[in-house]
């Protein structure tokens, strides 16, 4: 099987995902009542909720690239094995918009960021697991992969699940603390593109 | 008519469809009352019924996959057969949510679950129809396709129909025993490719 | 510019039109009341609606890629004549809608009928406008393209909007005799391509 | 890393917020009372809303495609420039709905004028900041890319930004006057491509 249908159907899902997530703040300013300009400022939550959901399916399709050019070939397991990954990211923009709806009142917040970090602690087991089965004894690798940039992704996507677990036990202490949290590691991401991304690839 | 735009029509479909399951989660939770914590798990049903659907939706698109590598040409009529196939992958998110929806206070399950089942049967039906008629005196296979692989095929795609159709006439003894099954034939697959999915194919 | 991502966009929109069609039918059966197996066989029209629109959109995507198959090139204007075309095409959800939700109760079907209708009528003149452009003077064609096909693909195109047109205005004497009419030139075009579509062509 | 995979993420974004846009036109529909023929009519500022987005999308996505067009590689930086802009893209259905509900009544169209605005304004902003890194001492572009065709692009999309920040600047004294000047800049790209986009490209 050619990976290049996996990364079709992959790209859609993380591209429709993405993409629904406006609906949220569609529906948050619907819900409000008096002048549009008022209700406008007073979903602000709305905004930055979509603007970390966004960054965060973006950085997680990046990443689903760059371990697809390790790639020479998958199989039924591994199809499997994103199957259920994109599950999770099809499922993010429910957690987001419960976020951002109750970080307005920052009533029963906790549910709402427990919801978000699970999703995407599992999101991050997901993302590991596939990876490790994939270079696992270098099963599913291209003949010239380059065992460091092998183990660079390995070493770079290991943080993620314990880093997610813990922004969401931190939900059980302090919820606003937690979606601090997401929100920090997202833009961890994005400085840490900024500063480091610059090295450019050939196009095939 | 090249496979490959074909190829990206049905997975935009199967990508969409698969995507839109998450509206069922979001549209259930909106309509409870009551604490937010207690809503998400009295919804329980709405994430069982999401995760079925999606591997669902999941498995058949890597048999379309499956077949469209051993496809060397499609015509018009393949085309349409493919037209109709998609039609029901789109519907099915329909069904889906009125089983999540019924499943919760186990009302009226019945209709629901006669939804799921036709959907899923007409759907198998679709699908026999369209690799019978490409593989049918080798009208649409690749000239180096091999015969086992294409009675392998036919021999995995066969049951399929009458599986689901069975599982639908049980609903009218118990629609909970007809979701059980409809369930269980997911996971019967998710297990079936953990454990046997793990032989490599080429990419190209 | 390749026609490699006009393909891609076009899929795109094509894709998703369709697979949005199933929200008019989820929407449909939220607004009624009373049993859930009463209701969904209450919005039967909803499920002539959808297919037939699915359909339609199938077969529009399909003659897209008969076209294009016949280019070599592309440029703005013709991108231009394209986004147009996909406007009408992402348009037909709304007007399907229409159409199913007053079909059930006959009443004030000639509004829904007419727009139906109109989108329809616009969308053939946007179509055989771009293929006119297209192969006029063959100045978009392939080198190799055969002036055979050429004018067989402009002779099957030519009867699209004064068919739809017709269609429409009999909506003015008979809006059930007009929604009759589009499930009849959709059914047409389906058994077309089941008798004459079976002339197979290479994959690339 | 190569640019199909950034190509086939940006046209999933671009087509799915371009397809989008009909869900906000449903939505007024919905919200009316009275005769369904009437209701069609009353809502008219939808259509040309939708029309005048769906445009401005299919034109930055012809923009994109022409960018694309000119790199040979591209890096982690420029992917996270392209999912800023797309956040862009896909956030735009929202201030449209907006435009299109308070033009029909007049009432509060400012703050609905000024978000459109702002969303236009900063995706200007997010387009020629891609183009500038990438082209910025031929960073990312092709070996055997045109000096004059890069340098044109440059000229063509820098007055992007000040346009759409002038426009959104007059909603504040005149908020009709701004939503006009929306449409006037749609309006001028299709006229303008109309005429000078004739040039014809080799497709690959």
């Amino acid at each position: 099987m050619s990976t290049r249908r996996l990364e079709a159907f992959a790209d859609g899902v993380f591209a429709i995902a993405a993409t629904l997530l406006i609906l949220n703040v569609d529906a948050q300013v619907g819900e409000g009542s008096g002048a549009i300009g008022h209700r406008l400022l007073a979903i602000w939550p709305s905004y930055i909720a979509y603007a970390v959901s966004f960054v965060t399916i973006g950085i997680i399709w990046s990443n689903h690239h760059t371990v697809m050019g390790q790639l020479g070939r998958v199989n039924r397991v591994f199809l499997l094995q994103n199957v259920f990954l994109l599950m999770c990211v099809a499922f993010l923009p429910f957690p987001t918009r419960l976020v951002a709806e109750h970080l307005r009142d920052r009533h029963d917040l906790q549910p709402a960021a427990l919801a978000y970090g699970a999703t995407m602690t599992v999101m991050a087991v997901c993302y590991i697991a596939l990876w490790i089965y994939a270079a696992g004894g270098r099963r599913l690798l291209r003949e010239d992969s380059d065992p460091r940039t092998v183990s660079g992704i390995t070493r770079s996507y290991l943080p993620g699940a314990p880093l997610y677990l813990t922004a969401t036990l931190v939900a059980l202490a302090s919820p606003l603390a937690s979606v601090a949290l997401y929100g920090a590691i997202a833009l961890f991401y994005v400085i840490e593109s900024s500063i480091f991304g610059g090295a450019t690839t050939e196009s095939p």
